[in-house]
């Protein structure tokens, strides 16, 4: 015996490669192609460098408030965190205590089941249908919560609003958690944050490193009704005080007071996707709709894995996942109009 | 029954108050009184702002490689996080899952046990003796692990490292954690660091928040022999990828970097510290020799409870525990030779 039968022992969640070359073409982890809002760039250049040696609000109340402004919640209807990422597993550990198994898809987000793993919480798979779409009926059982990607990744598949409702009206005895961290990139009123009034038990995830460029920041928030944001801060006090750091508040609050950069960089990433899917079709591809930052895309003759190989022997990275029903399709994000070029040119060239 | 049944209810952690007024004296965090090295603001206002779209490396690479050139260990030895908090929190996960109860002094750290209880670990307190002091013995009875801070907060007293060397000596089946927020304010060789090579049950923690006046910024390191970090990131990679966002990796690096000013700036701190001493003993108070950057104080016959009042209404804010044993005593933090003098003055006119 000796102290290593004591570790906590798992098998990690693999992020996609962060390849560290001059010139490539990084489509491989959903990253906005554009840089944050310019405001960003001037508050740091400006930031007081002497207030580094003081903590953080703890609370994150700039940011917490100018989310709830944004959103037309409370303040206390909303959470912050060290990205979308530590705000799920926050969640997974203040709401998913029961005995049941928690309930997610079968193809979603592979740190669903990591994060039941590390924290030892039982789950149940859904299938997807061939489509990639839910069957809502699979969440009606008896479970400990539910975790369901809108849109989902890394698919890009969005479900339709109704069957989301259907879901968490179904289950008042659950946490059901929605996670958006690619809604921004589908058609407005697809999100569940219009439900938070209506069900105590729906908390809504996002994340600013996608839609809002700021992957490199680490800022993720939910809104949920005041009694679930309470228990998840009660959790995140047990865990630690101050996770946004003072570079994250600042910056954070600036990239959503300017709404109008923001808009307007979606418009460009949501049309650069259009044309994608047009070339992508044209060159024999097919995907399911994407509502998304992200076509999940697989040919009618080449190998996924093939396609992927070449691509990054051409510094073009893209995501392949080695998994069950998806292992001959490429998840490719959506970059800027050039990169799409090179990357069809590629494409093109290998077929 | 309902969702919240199977939430994990806790009683969270209380940080110190982050008062948000023009004019005050702050000496209750801990915090530096000086600003990060210089240039860290240099940085700060060159850093590319486009990269923020970016993920930030997930293994924080940069970091780990400067913080183990500093301290003469490999790479493979070191873990970051945001601030020892995460830190900490993260290797109770991971270590603390036995079924015997870890150990850690009564008086001490009070995040400790609410670490403890957010993931259901069982704790046994050891009573300090009359003079704040650990009694090794305490620390050898059959444990799931243990945790000692060296210079102890509230009080500030350093353990010799001969008995902290016992401690983990006798624990070979338990992982012993030893918290150095404070050592950089102690003489040089009173840290277990030199201890690493020889027992792998080993992790010394650190904090960027106190010497190296970046509590702002929230970086926190741990570092132990290659299985227990290797343990320790699975858990991390577990939770979440990316936790230590740009604008710390490229400030903490440079703050490690410059040592010189690193130095400095511990002995300007020190030489107030041994002044203020000074000070307050000629104003009626005794304290444990303090090896941090704050002093435990109880005066005579003033009730700390009531300097603290008067303090407060003065702007100048320090920490009191409402707790049994230390409910006479006030932790002040070292702050310039200006606040210190502000201090002294108040505490004069109070008493």
């Amino acid at each position: 015996m000796n102290w290593e039968n004591n570790v906590r022992k798992v098998v990690p969640y693999t992020p996609g490669e962060q390849p560290k070359c001059g010139r490539m073409i990084k489509l491989n982890t959903n990253e906005c192609p554009y840089p944050p809002a310019p405001g960003v760039k001037k508050l740091l250049e400006s930031e007081n460098y002497e207030d580094l040696r003081l903590y953080p609000s703890a609370d994150a109340g700039e940011l917490v408030e100018v989310l709830a402004e944004y959103y037309k919640v409370k303040p206390t209807e909303v959470f912050v965190g060290v990205g979308s990422d530590d705000v799920i597993s926050m969640a997974f550990l203040t709401f998913f205590n029961s005995d049941k198994p928690i309930l997610f898809p079968d193809i979603t987000y592979s740190f669903y089941p990591v994060w039941a793993d590390v924290y030892k919480i039982g789950y149940k798979t859904k299938a997807l249908d061939e489509n990639f779409r839910i069957k809502k009926e699979d969440y009606l059982e008896p479970n400990g919560g539910i975790i369901i990607p809108n849109p989902n990744a890394p698919t890009g598949v969005l479900e339709s609003l109704d069957d989301i409702e259907e879901i968490i009206k179904s289950n008042p005895d659950s946490v059901v958690m929605i996670d958006e961290a690619y809604i921004d990139f589908a058609e407005e009123g697809t999100s569940a944050l219009s439900l938070v009034e209506k069900y105590d038990n729906l908390l809504v995830i996002r994340t600013f490193s996608k839609s809002r460029a700021m992957a490199g920041l680490r800022v993720g928030f939910a809104i949920g009704n005041e009694k679930l944001i309470k228990y998840l801060n009660d959790v995140k006090y047990s865990v630690n005080s101050y996770t946004m750091n003072r570079p994250s508040l600042v910056l954070g609050v600036e990239a959503v007071k300017d709404d109008e950069y923001f808009k307007a960089t979606l418009k460009k990433i949501i049309n650069t996707r259009e044309r994608m899917k047009k070339e992508l079709t044209a060159l024999g591809f097919s995907f399911p709709d994407s509502k998304s930052n992200f076509v999940f895309a697989t040919h009618k003759t080449a190998a996924a894995e093939d396609i992927f190989k070449y691509l990054r022997s051409k510094q073009i990275y893209v995501r392949f996942f080695k998994q069950p029903r998806i292992d001959n399709y490429l998840r490719i994000t959506v970059g800027t109009d050039e990169e799409t070029d090179e990357l069809i040119k590629e494409l093109k060239s290998f077929l």
